[in-house]
């Protein structure tokens, strides 16, 4: 295993799921345990790539190792070169435990993740790491600079999901409005009028209602939407902004 | 020398100028010359991280080695990750008796970075490995994957110019509107109407005009313009475009 790593290069994936009131995000115990409730350190999926492997690669590997998920969103956005990154001596002296190699710097490749938090599957590995879901509003201390890269994984996501239909990656495929309004209420961390809110929507001809109801909801079942990539696409097309 | 490389990660500069009509990047030679009139195999601006050295760092120095120039728009735009790119056996060799090192693949940061062509500075550097302004529309064949790495900086400039006022940093400060419509053309591969371009740039309170015309040019002297960036970022903040 050792020669197969690639002592210089990891990815870390900041895996978003949204449970209907709360954006939360997926970490994993630093260690695996034969008891899965304890509570030991806590880390950002991700791994060392192996030698031959190219990036998105690896985060696709982590991702269908935690998860159970092929064919997620998963998009690259930033770099984490600081050399004293990995300082902490506790912390290091694991990573070179862990991977047999006398490693001293490690820069790695960040990429977040959109994932329907009811399609995923209990993996061997997400039992043994302890995977778990945390509110984004309190995610807890982990290791090396994962608090820092969760927070900017969050900071992309914020500013993406204002001009990407990022949204809909994380709502299940049939949605009521007050489902998509709370989803954008967790993200940007304020409340939305209720009525702005859906006059805006009506307005958008992608997100489109159907002759369906919710079932088994407590409140009155609301009107089920889905979104029409197509008709984005063609209409986003047309609204290129030019700088001139 | 050797001790201090990081042999896994490097960066990779796509110096864009402008030189009036055409929209240029700066190559140098593989291997230095005691003749600096030589053409040797090219290559983009580059090098292998120094051990502690963060990225944007290593752009910089090489930036400023070459150029002369500090303080430049510098843009990380992508990173290639082919565990073949130095697969051309030549190339690899001149790249491990080069850095002392067993390199058997390098990941590589690639910048994009926007220069004012007349601010160059001749350096040493740049006199020894012949470093010379080539038209992009025909970029010669370089070493390793850098004809790619140029195509991709140079796809990224074209869709960034589109939201960012980044041809200002290509222009002087002081510019006439056909050096600017000129700038367009030459990124996008296109021509625009002379018109309809006048029309819309006297619409954007941010282009803002002289009492100053051209010196020294042989056709009738045109008014020159400046950019206004505080207007330009007030303007921008109230036309954030929401998905919804």
């Amino acid at each position: 295993m050792t020669a197969n790593l690639n002592p210089h290069i990891s990815v870390d994936c900041v895996i978003f799921g949204f449970d209907e009131n709360e954006l939360k995000a997926l970490l994993i115990n630093r260690d695996p345990s034969e008891d899965p409730a304890s509570s030991g350190k806590l880390k950002l999926p991700g791994d060392l790539i192996i030698r031959g492997e190219v990036l998105i690669h690896a985060a696709e590997r982590i991702l269908a190792e935690l998860t159970g998920l092929h064919d997620i969103y998963l998009k690259q956005f930033g770099i984490f070169d600081d050399p004293g990154r990995l300082d902490s001596s506790d912390d290091l002296k694991w990573l070179q435990e862990r991977s047999g190699l006398p490693v001293e710097r490690v820069i790695t490749v960040a990429y977040y993740s959109l994932i329907k938090i009811d399609k995923r599957i209990p993996t061997d590995l997400s039992i043994a790491y302890n995977a778990q879901w945390y509110p984004c509003s309190s995610i807890p201390a982990m290791i090396f600079d994962h608090n820092m890269i969760a927070e900017s994984g969050l900071d992309t996501l914020r500013r993406e999901m204002l001009t990407e239909p990022l949204c809909f990656e994380l709502l299940p495929e049939k949605f009521a409005l007050n489902q998509l309004q709370r989803l954008y209420e967790a993200i940007l961390g304020c409340s939305l009028d209720n009525r702005n809110f859906r006059k805006k929507i009506q307005r958008l001809p992608y997100i489109v209602p159907l002759n369906e109801r919710q079932n088994g909801v407590r409140h009155k079942p609301a009107l089920l939407h889905v979104f029409d990539n197509e008709k984005y696409i063609s209409i986003k097309k047309d609204n290129t902004v030019f700088i001139i």
